[in-house]
């Protein structure tokens, strides 16, 4: 008789159900995780509001090696009890994408191709086990896995893909370094990751922005070490940057606001001459009476940015290894997997107040 | 007595008049250039047709040195008689921009904050022979000097700041080399120049646009070396770029057009995923309806260029020593010092037709 | 009945034998190649005097896809029929130097590892056909392919392997483009890929060097397009350099010579301040009373550089498709399957005289 | 009657005599520092020691704008009562270097080629005023200045040459960011600037490295960041590396060591594959035995590095005047001016003991 696990599965919109599944056989290349803690991403709110076929949620997956083949071990450098932290894309490998370092472009990896990834692969693909939240995840034997040290708390190991997004835009593409001016437009998760990666890739300094609404949240990016927020709701951006750098602006800007056109042209006004400005979110929304000019005239970088790499992961292993930031303090909502529902309507907004961070783990 | 030379001193909006000047006497750090040729550049005309103040304009100079101190011999490496390409540049030196090695961005060098260069400064400005549209030019202490072999034919060198352009776009910023798709929009002095430096460089295809009014220099970039032209008035672009590319699309993108928001928007259409898209000319307009997600969704990398620094000049000196591209068929009117008025009037597509490079010597 | 093919297997130091062996059952994952030509490697030369384990050699392989199954058709993105240039690696795709881009240092492909690649791996590794010496040779799942059109001629595609050394010295880690000055000590296949790589760049001048016993390369490189080439048995090299660069000297200095502490030597003299000097083959014996401070007085960049990444095999590819460089010139010899010894006697110099390129063709 | 000042002229070798001297005139491109505090630097003490012509030492110079000309203080940026820190070099500003970021590489600049800097310009160059052993020092028109805030400790602000260094060598030139392995020979001022800088940068794991003659350095490493630190006189490098960095060894290993070619030897075997080796003292001794094949097999990269640029001098400033790390532990000896010969005598090992850094101030 085989092993089970429990998983939330989300068969329906807004809908997660406790179901008991099998644990599946494993081959020389593949092996099973034991989930120890799951963070829980704004892409899982997408998927869980706009659910097209049942899938277990979740890929912000910190747990332990619980069955290895001898193949996989060799290959991932891990052994049964090993503690690990996944990344979300299962990549083929040998495309021309993945054989260039890139394969968070891998179509084998994007589920609008046909691909599949952690927490947005339907239970129809064997053995379904594809999600964070359930108590055991199936490690396909093109998973991307990076070992983590014991002595990481639960709820920082949860941070390590949001981080891995911080530490990709900041330092490998953004080159933050020591002298800069890093301004953040938005702090969420993916905006306090920035603050948290451009501090310690030695910003000399950095501000966070937000409106009325999220000044919770920019008093934790001052906890975390921004050095100055600004509230846009009711301060003049450009004016707050350029008294706060003398004149000098910004050499890097990133737009991780989930709304509006007015943070992108407001980034573009705070940039320097040859700043650069990246852009870390989807707008959905036409800009009307552009000036493309100020590129011009400053000479601007504009970069779309998306996701992370094997570097920038390790990055953020390293870092959240080395506990030498608060980030406990991000902790603010812990669900067990019979309230992954809750913790999918908290994450978006329509649950618990001020979710900074909500995590899912495998009880009942 | 003083020496004199004969300059055409713009005195008034699209009017120039021949006048006789002194050369002034020269200290240790200071020189006076004979010229033997000068381009006519787009920002020429620009000053021709809404002049401010009287002077000479005319800044792709090309000459001998007739007089050099001997602070000034040492700093540039030159001596009476030896032949040099002139940049338009008059930087400080020792300001940030400068130490940094933008000396491009040099306040000094920026008439519109005050600064002065070739091409651009009143006659108010001792000692007043700050243009190339004369047959003598002031070497200010801190001009920027490029030593030019004797065998570059006239007319080729003429075209060294226009081609510095091209390399500092192509090569240095856009990084262009074997087996990139390049595809410049627009085919003037600055597209064919960047055609000529991505080929140059090793580009495997270059592709260059441009309407039903410039058949002719669609044809001149073919011979040029561009692998492919597409008729924009005509032709979808982007299914053209697919086509030759099998679907990889371009690597690099410029628009270097005069004017309209459309070869922007294709510009970002025809960037393959991860491509760059550089901004190279003022579009006075505003975008409606844009659509910036295109950036974020294929990560692309978007850049305003302006100007050159020493290194792409000194590969566009070389580039021109080497004989290896046709250049000279780029020459279309070479004018007499007299007849500057008709030179600028035909750069501005106002005078003699099809004005593909325009040059004034200086013989009355 | 299974298929067989015919194969020159290695079965002593010195000693090819031309065996029948079957073709493997393909899984959906691997595939069989119909091998048109393979071009003869220093590499093959080494394995071949100095043989452990029987084993095919030949890895610069070129040819049809003769079966393939559907994933490795997916993955691959060529299907029967098409014709392909292989790389020898066959990496795992999953571990971090695989995850990174640099898959060429993935333990699985190196032999002195346990690894296995194409030319060096034992018949006693399943299904045996690992090498280029055969009719036909197995793809492993974890093959790295390149697409190749039907129009390069055989041995031009024969060179693709070199050519991407060449290019990922010169262009990805030398950075040579326009303006530059590259000197390459040693005209073997690797030096003579590298001129031409150079040149493809845009290098302004390449300079080859060899010794009185390689007259007859030097000439052939500069037919390839070597701008000079220099007898370091009779000239003085520094002082060349310095006469032809006038005194500039050299951006990009790489010893592929296969013996002797004399070029690392004189490559450091050669380069100029700031330059780069690649060291691009073993010496195999220690520097005596080496003066390491030329580095520190002259800022050099010293690097070990070895092996390709798809990015200079694709490169390599659209080189040799472009029909740009006379590349036929380079084929001295070929040889039919049954002459592989031969063949690698000529490679190693103990054959027929003057080996410039050794390919072997799959005829008895 | 002109202002006087006083100043420690070195008037023979390892002597300092004490002279009262004129203020010059100053042009509108110049001006005048009084003189606040200055470094000893290893430099100053070999120019005591090999004294050629009678001169003012010292250049890690601090001070405040006591006279400045107004085309001075445009291009400067500071006005009379600013407070500054100079960098040595005194670049012409005009010539290739200058032009493109390398000012200190400009002749200019470089006494072994006739140019002048400050600490290294014989008395015979007027104004004489070249030296930090002074009350005031001449500020040439060529001069390279930063602004520095009031609220610097002056000591602190003494330290910002060597750490400009620092940044140059780790961050500039390096690259070093989270995640980094950095292993730092010598525990001298330079080695410890460069444990400050890496550790600025986000290095992960800083190890300096000292013999049993330096453990009081290598203790005060610990305390300004360093992870960890070696005493090579009884610990095997290689070992220790491999142990604290889980075999990974190191990213980036500088010798800064004053002596001996073991440095260099055991910094290549403690680098990764692909990892960096920094030179960045002269070993004024051949290597015997040397085995290059080291950067062939772990395809090394090896840079000899001196001096910095205005952008590292300027993170050095934004770095002391941040406050973030505990430099003043750093201030062991501080003299008067009229103590100049012991302080001398101390940076060079024959005054006072343990000299980690000297300064001098101007009082008599």
């Amino acid at each position: 008789m085989s092993e089970k696990t429990w998983a939330a599965v989300a068969t329906d919109v807004k809908y997660t159900e406790i179901q008991e599944l099998d644990l599946p056989y494993i081959e020389s290349d593949a092996g099973i995780l034991k989930i120890e803690i799951v963070g829980v991403c704004g892409t899982d709110v997408s998927y869980y509001r706009n659910l097209k076929e049942p899938m277990i949620l979740g890929h912000h997956v910190i747990g332990r090696i619980y069955k290895i083949g001898d193949s996989a071990s060799k290959r991932w450098g891990v052994k049964a009890g090993d503690r690990v932290a996944m990344e979300e894309y299962i990549p083929c490998g040998q495309c021309t994408s993945c054989r260039s370092g890139f394969y968070r472009l891998c179509p084998d990896t994007n589920p609008s191709l046909g691909g599949i990834r952690y927490g947005a692969t339907p239970m129809s693909v064997n053995p379904a086990l594809y999600g964070g939240f359930s108590q055991y995840m199936y490690l396909h034997p093109n998973a991307v896995i990076h070992k983590l040290p014991d002595h990481v708390p639960s709820v920082e190991a949860a941070l390590i893909l949001p981080l891995s997004n911080g530490f990709e835009w900041m330092r490998i593409i953004g080159d933050v370094g020591p002298g800069d001016v890093v301004v953040i437009q938005g702090p969420g998760q993916q905006g306090l990751a920035c603050a948290l990666a451009a501090k310690a890739a030695g910003a000399e300094t950095v501000i966070v922005t937000g409106r009325n609404s999220s000044q919770k949240r920019l008093e934790l990016a001052r906890e975390l070490g921004a050095d100055y927020t600004v509230n846009t709701s009711s301060e003049d951006l450009s004016k707050r940057v350029a008294e706060i750098t003398n004149g000098k602006m910004a050499d890097l800007v990133i737009d991780v606001t989930s709304g509006g056109t007015q943070p992108v042209i407001s980034s573009l006004e705070v940039a320097k001459t040859r700043g650069t400005v990246l852009l870390g979110a989807l707008k959905n929304q036409l800009f009307h009476e552009f000036d493309l000019d100020i590129i011009y005239n400053k000479t601007l970088t504009i970069k779309g940015v998306r996701g992370h790499s094997y570097q920038s992961v390790q990055m953020a292993v390293e870092f959240v290894s080395s506990g030498k930031f608060p980030l406990s303090i991000m902790n603010s909502h812990n669900y067990k997997l019979s309230d992954t529902d809750l913790a999918l309507r908290t994450a978006g907004g329509e649950g618990e107040p001020f979710p900074l961070l909500v995590t899912v783990s495998p009880w009942l």
